[in-house]
């Protein structure tokens, strides 16, 4: 199909969402443009206010429109447990799951070193000052189950040693339903070594 | 999770897209806010052109942001044959499917009484006066398979043989790639119905 102006033109910019190919960017263009031009004016004004007012956590470092993001503003959370994880969504994920109760630091990312990330890209100064107040006991790292998720913990875990902060990693093992049959090597493998004591 | 400000709307927003539930949406408005907020920042504001600027083709309904659409301005194409759709997704995929060189006229949904939609909701008026300019000669019924589909298909049908157009519909059978085995009847009694002669 030849050029379509406006109409490929916002077909175009939808692929750029997430999962999104050009057959459902089609599909989404035509929805909006028909039953739903209320909803997609709506979508367009909050999308762009949401780019202008929404910055990063001052201590935290999560999405937040306010300098200190709403969990790290709770005077009820325990400000000296700290929940380490790779992005905001993370942060989502974790809260909506666990009865954790105290505050969070976002990496934005992991080590990479091929990539280019180190250290500093993923803002662990910040969390080295964190530390260097006193006032962070333990760290629960919550980073992804993948090569570089791991390398990253036990890079913070050697820094939160440096500073006498206890540092914890979340269990891997079988997920909860999951048949032994159907679980790869190195999940299993992990969770014979990480086996608890029942009783 | 509570009430997020400005994030928890984007997500809400976000789910008014077709497909796009709670979690796909979260998904997108991190995305949005994270790497893309360059790309993120053009949809919004092709989004909001789009809704101002595209309206329907006052030919053939479909939409465009000109008094005509690309495809009733293209004087190479014949104006004396047209395709009759639901929706203007389908002008799309018809014209990208086929070497249809007419054309269109988008309905804009399906006879459906129970839903209170009749023939005037399907500006049957306006198909009436294409028909009695004189100028069509053809018309293919290219609307869904659908008991509504069919259903508008005859109705379109009976207005044409009062004008003298030729009316015809598109085929209805088994899928290329289609095995019997996996066919419901219905489709296999069509495709026996309307067996064409070999060689």
């Amino acid at each position: 199909m030849q050029d379509q102006g406006l109409l490929g033109e916002l077909i175009k910019n939808l692929c750029c969402l997430p999962g999104i190919g050009p057959k459902s960017a089609q599909r989404m263009a035509f929805q909006l443009l028909q039953g739903e031009r209320l909803g997609a004016e709506k979508l367009a004004n909050t999308l762009l206010k949401a780019i202008e007012k929404i910055g990063y956590c001052q201590q935290c470092r999560t999405l937040t429109e306010e300098v200190l993001c709403h969990i790290c503003s709770q005077t009820s959370r325990d400000q000296s447990v700290l929940c380490i994880v790779e992005s905001p969504a993370d942060v989502w994920v974790v809260d909506q799951a666990t009865l954790f109760k105290g505050v969070y630091h976002v990496l934005h990312g992991r080590l990479s070193p091929l990539d280019g990330i180190g250290p500093d890209e993923l803002g662990l100064d910040l969390l080295e000052q964190r530390f260097s107040q006193g006032k962070i006991k333990e760290i629960i790292l919550a980073t992804n189950a993948t090569v570089e998720g791991e390398a990253t913990a036990y890079f913070i875990a050697e820094l939160a040693k440096k500073h006498q902060v206890q540092a914890s990693r979340i269990a891997h093992g079988v997920p909860m339903g999951g048949e032994l049959e159907f679980i790869d090597s190195g999940t299993l493998s992990h969770a014979f070594k990480g086996r608890n004591d029942m009783i």
